[in-house]
């Protein structure tokens, strides 16, 4: 299991000694996961956040007719989870699902509760990473408002470079509200 | 100053002690705002966050062409700042303005941070804050990427009922990233 990295997107914010460090580990495991693999189901309770350390995975709701709503992806370095369902411990409506061969850390929300007691610098590590998680989407939300398509299509090409090498036309069409049809005129728009 | 509302909003979450409570209440301070009266100019970095104890306020930026898009509304009970700008303590493009006479009380983002060292339960109710405001967002862009405008509005009406008597049409549509025509045809569609 390589901590290296999720223990460096920790070190952004707080520094922890040693022996936190090893708590923190000893309450992960690892998880592979195939391309198209389903880490979480809509439905049921999401019990953990997963660390990305390697591949891509995709956060999405499947609505009554079957249409497809993509609402984030996370990267190598990235959290993600169905925040809702996390918190509430309630059934979720996301599905999280890979979309290359991937691994993650998982860390339990009983274990990252008992962390928020036992170190309170996780507690502050978390909070600093759901604050620039609101800020992220709040700034999509403006986006979205004001943004037209092919401007959306280019910040999100700077942002998930490697989403666009595995992600589907239509999984990036969805993301950003659009049809794939109208996504692949903004490309042939770009590229003359 | 009247602290009940937010004293009740704390207790929700976190238990504080009368000496707790009486630092949290030494940091706020009061302001009066009147309709219209703007809270926060975009372009200045904000220091505060607002919780509004009496009226609404909205977050919205103005884009190149002068097209105003809504962000967000708080109504009494609710906490409202410009995130981005609040947390990394750089200028924001959010503007914050009454919508009707208001009452807030201000926590600056400096007292914020002394109170999560002097007071580490507030530091668990400011995550818990800002986990149940990311999980409003994510709901927010999936019900933009999956719903019909008329369910978004249906939505709008009963969580922003206050809103609704004191925001102008084309307000309340910016919010729903519609048209204010569009707006007016989905009133006639419900009414009839």
């Amino acid at each position: 299991m390589d901590t290296t990295l999720v223990l460096e997107n920790i070190a952004k914010h707080v520094k922890l000694s040693e022996g936190e460090e090893a708590r923190f580990i000893s309450l992960l495991s690892e998880k592979k996961l195939h391309k198209r693999e389903v880490l979480h189901k809509e439905g049921e309770i999401c019990r953990h956040s997963a660390f990305v350390t390697d591949g891509a995975l995709k956060g999405y709701s499947v609505d009554k007719t079957g249409g497809e709503h993509v609402l984030n992806f996370a990267v190598s370095g990235w959290w993600i989870a169905d925040m809702y369902s996390l918190f509430s411990k309630r059934p979720g409506v996301i599905i999280i699902e890979a979309l290359a061969d991937s691994r993650v850390l998982l860390l339990s929300r009983d274990s990252q509760e008992i962390l928020f007691n036992e170190v309170p610098k996780l507690e502050r590590f978390f909070r600093i990473l759901v604050e620039n998680s609101l800020v992220a989407n709040q700034q999509r939300l403006l986006d979205n408002l004001s943004l037209s398509a092919e401007d959306r299509y280019l910040s999100f090409i700077k942002k998930y470079a490697f989403v666009l090498q595995c992600a589907p036309l239509h999984t990036i069409a969805s993301y950003l509200g659009i049809t794939p049809e109208f996504l692949s005129k903004i490309r042939r728009n770009i590229s003359q």
